[in-house]
């Protein structure tokens, strides 16, 4: 079992300094209460409700900015996934997502599907999504939209992900009584569908115009949403038998 | 708007006369209540918890069995969905959908994805799922398992589908209290990623062994279950702009 929690935070944009410690204080109150994995949401280190492209590269850091020092001792016996601006080499701004624990930055990833107005600030990456082996299970990276592309997370399962990490910024939409958020029903579908867990950190409260939905959640590998934070079973996710005769994976007969 | 019925029928084993007038009955009321679309379970011409092969096959009827002229004399002005155990030219057995409507048979699938013990009883079809362009939309066909592949729905919807009718058996299985089954909660994923309509047609009560779980269902191109009866608007399907900068088919950046 392995103790998943999704930690709020609200970062201010442009409160550089204050949007460090309010990181460093939600990875430490998630530590203290027993998280072996955190998950953050999507620019957890900047706010996400960028008025203009000089106000996002504003707050873009290198990949091996010493933030994410910080973040490593904050990190203790845990893996901390966690949303931020990345200021390539390049000189491009990409919204990514760094996994990090106590040995330092496992992995960077770069959102490759970019959401409405993302597109006039960020540069989309263009490579796979990572999977770490990390002594909590194999964590793979997803951000926010990409996670609405079932080919995506099927991709992770098939690499042999047990938890997709999720760093995410869901604006608030319309929705019926009693349904979950559309995002929380695509990522339940991807789960169940791949036996996969699934760790979603989003916001909640607003930013400048922008409501969250709040959605923050765990996901079985059942399909079925446990909320912020949850004891998962990832070793479900190694099992992708369905019936006697059903493979999840490998039942798939039309190549299209 | 469409007008669709996903029409309940409980098909008796080896009631070969009774289950004919039990499917002419289910259409004929669809349609007097203003049906355009009518849409029956899967097997609903002789039912789905066969013993053993012999028992199915002696389920099985042709592509251009009589029963259908029947079919197509009671659907009106609508158009008529249904799953039937098929006889194929070859001798083997399918788990088949036709579709249906005043001028004839339209269109016949054989379900690719067998579930479970189907696999003993029926070999798997080979083709790709029809869409057909009918008076009321432009209609995919697919059967139960089908659903689970989200690459198979997002097929249909590149291809132009609007409305997915879905003949299905679903056998119930646990889930947490207030959630949908699991199989509509992936239904759900793929209209909302594809902006798809769905109709999905189930059992409900019990068939010797098996409880089904009554999940018939139509499902809006927004991914929000109506229930088994619903005014539709296909033409959302045609639209697949999520934001000014993002288009749920064009927007896949990764392959794989």
């Amino acid at each position: 079992m392995t103790v998943v929690h999704c930690a709020p935070v609200a970062p201010v944009i442009g409160d550089h300094d204050g949007n460090r410690r309010r990181v460093l204080t939600a990875i430490g109150s998630a530590v203290a209460a027993g998280a072996q994995v955190v998950v953050l949401p999507e620019l957890a280190t900047c706010g996400y409700a960028f008025t203009d492209v000089a106000e996002a590269r504003a707050a873009g850091i290198a990949a091996d900015d010493p933030l994410f020092a910080d973040w490593s001792r904050a990190a203790g016996p845990a893996v901390v996934v966690g949303g931020f601006a990345e200021l390539g080499d390049d000189g491009e701004l990409y919204n990514s997502a760094a996994m990090v624990d106590a040995s330092g930055v496992l992995a960077v990833y770069r959102k490759t599907h970019l959401w409405d107005r993302e597109k006039l600030l960020f540069r989309p990456g263009d490579s796979a999504p990572p999977i770490v082996h990390t002594g909590h299970g194999r964590i793979g990276l997803l951000i926010c939209y990409d996670l609405e592309f079932p080919e995506v997370t099927r991709n992770l399962a098939e690499r042999g992900a047990e938890l997709i990490a999720a760093p995410v910024n869901w604006p608030l939409v319309d929705r019926p009584d009693g349904e979950h958020p559309p995002e929380t029903v695509i990522a339940m579908a991807a789960a169940r569908t791949n036996r996969l867990c699934f760790a979603i950190c989003d916001r909640s409260g607003t930013e400048r115009d922008i409501t969250w939905t709040g959605g923050s959640t765990t996901i079985t590998a059942d399909g079925w949403p446990q909320g912020p934070i949850a004891d998962l079973d990832l070793s479900l996710s190694r099992n992708k038998w369905l019936s006697p005769h059903n493979h999840a994976l490998n039942d798939r007969r039309l190549s299209f």
